[in-house]
């Protein structure tokens, strides 16, 4: 459990709001890892062990888990087990479905006793509305991170449709801030979307907002934190295979590594522009 | 692998468009199953076992399987081998994701040589848009199964926003057609719609739509056929909580069976009614 104070803390501490995203795929590391019982898992903690100290949170993709059936699964257990406690730990599945149905994704991802794994946040979908988020919130101190505006090319299909009340994305924002705060809530805002980030921010003025896209998407750092950042820094800017797959040899860590800090140093830089934390 | 042809033909022999809900929760099931080492998967087959003559499809909802951890999600994979291979395999899992990210979905639920389930057909939410929902159509003679317009109250939230263009499930329905036919996409809208379902046809003419709704959630039966049935059927209209828990009992399969008995009768007199199967 990481509450946005201890998040704040960690961003504060570590001068980051790096989140490192572990959508590991077997055919893509490097072909020593071959010989571990456990390929991916060995993957994803070499790639822990270098980059905790850089970013304040990991989030795997469940796809890439579930597309290798049971192992995958066990994979996803024992990778969460293994994600430091300090950092927010953010399972990304973009569930999405009617309460009773809800009620059992939570079960799945935020009780340990349940199904092994205990995460901080997990993604959903804003589809189905409202009965479809409250379910997680029921979760005393786990947050819901709501896709708002995402970064592939399909978000103008929809997200972005003019209705009655404002676009559509803002009304998801809208209803999904009367159901809790920015202590529970966050919103996925895909870093291409650079201009956007403006009008994200008055509707959410305080909540984080979970940033894929800088990286393999091409998003720019520097447009997402000029519109993006709030006192409390309010971001999350997601890398994963810009980091993850930064080698394909032995050096694979360490490559990860580089890049990984690499990237808090640019956040460093926007930090301490921002005033929030000293140069 | 079951193309729109050979569900068509299903439904004429059968003369019944019933879907069966595999919403299996532990801790809804008959106390004596406890004994088998895998009660859910020994509960889902007596389900199957006894109701397979009287519905044309099978649908398990993933949530219910991941809230259990691994063992849930063997009971899955072990679930989807025991399905007959006549009936349409739907995995209701409701996935949406980036390009890339959709493809380990779709080898996920659909390629059995990755995790060991070879669904015909997969449940997606519509929310990202476009491209992630292609991937799925790559694997050919496979269907998506698209969120159009849901049963539960927070269908109203988003779904049924006024747009520039028609309403966003109108919106989606459109996309989505411009994307495949009519035997490859399908549609989720909840049978407690009712006097939508005529709207929908005039958007998705051809389109089976999968109907949830009926039973545990209220909807009615002869209002979904009223508006909803085409020529071919058009419908599938699943079943969950009221059949799987019609008896709590050691007689809950036969329980089960009643209802689905019950159903399939009642779409028998509609189809006869529609002139789609003789009396």
């Amino acid at each position: 459990m990481l509450s946005r104070k201890q998040l704040i803390e960690q961003i504060k501490q570590k001068k980051s709001f790096l989140c490192i995203g572990l959508d590991t795929d077997l055919n893509k590391i490097p072909a020593f890892l071959h010989t571990y019982p456990d390929p991916v898992l060995e993957f994803n903690r070499r790639i822990i062990d270098a980059t905790h100290d850089l970013c304040v949170a990991y989030k795997p993709n469940a796809a890439f888990y579930e597309s290798r059936g049971l192992q995958g699964w066990q994979s996803l257990i024992d990778t969460y087990q293994y994600l430091p406690k300090e950092c927010l730990s953010i399972i990304d599945a973009k569930r999405g479905d009617i309460g009773n149905t809800s009620d059992q994704y939570a079960r799945a991802f935020f009780d340990e006793t349940a199904g092994g794994m205990g995460f901080d946040a997990l993604t959903v979908a804003p589809y189905m509305g409202h009965d479809s988020l409250t379910p997680y919130l029921a979760y005393e101190g786990k947050w819901i991170i709501i896709l708002a505006l995402t970064s592939n090319d399909g978000s103008r299909d929809f997200q972005c449709l003019k209705t009655d009340n404002g676009l559509l994305y803002e009304n998801v924002i809208q209803k999904a801030n009367s159901l809790a705060g920015a202590d529970r809530i966050m919103y996925v805002v895909g870093a291409t979307q650079g201009q956007e980030f403006a009008n994200i921010r008055k509707h959410a003025p305080d909540n984080f907002l979970l940033v894929p896209g800088v990286g393999a998407q091409g998003g720019s750092l520097a447009e997402v934190c000029r519109y993006g950042l709030t006192a409390d820094c309010g971001l999350l800017v997601n890398a994963s295979r810009s980091i993850a797959y930064a080698s394909n040899g032995e050096d694979f860590a360490e490559a990860a590594r580089a890049e990984a800090l690499s990237l808090q140093q640019q956040m460093q830089v926007e930090l301490e522009k921002a005033g929030i934390v000293r140069e």
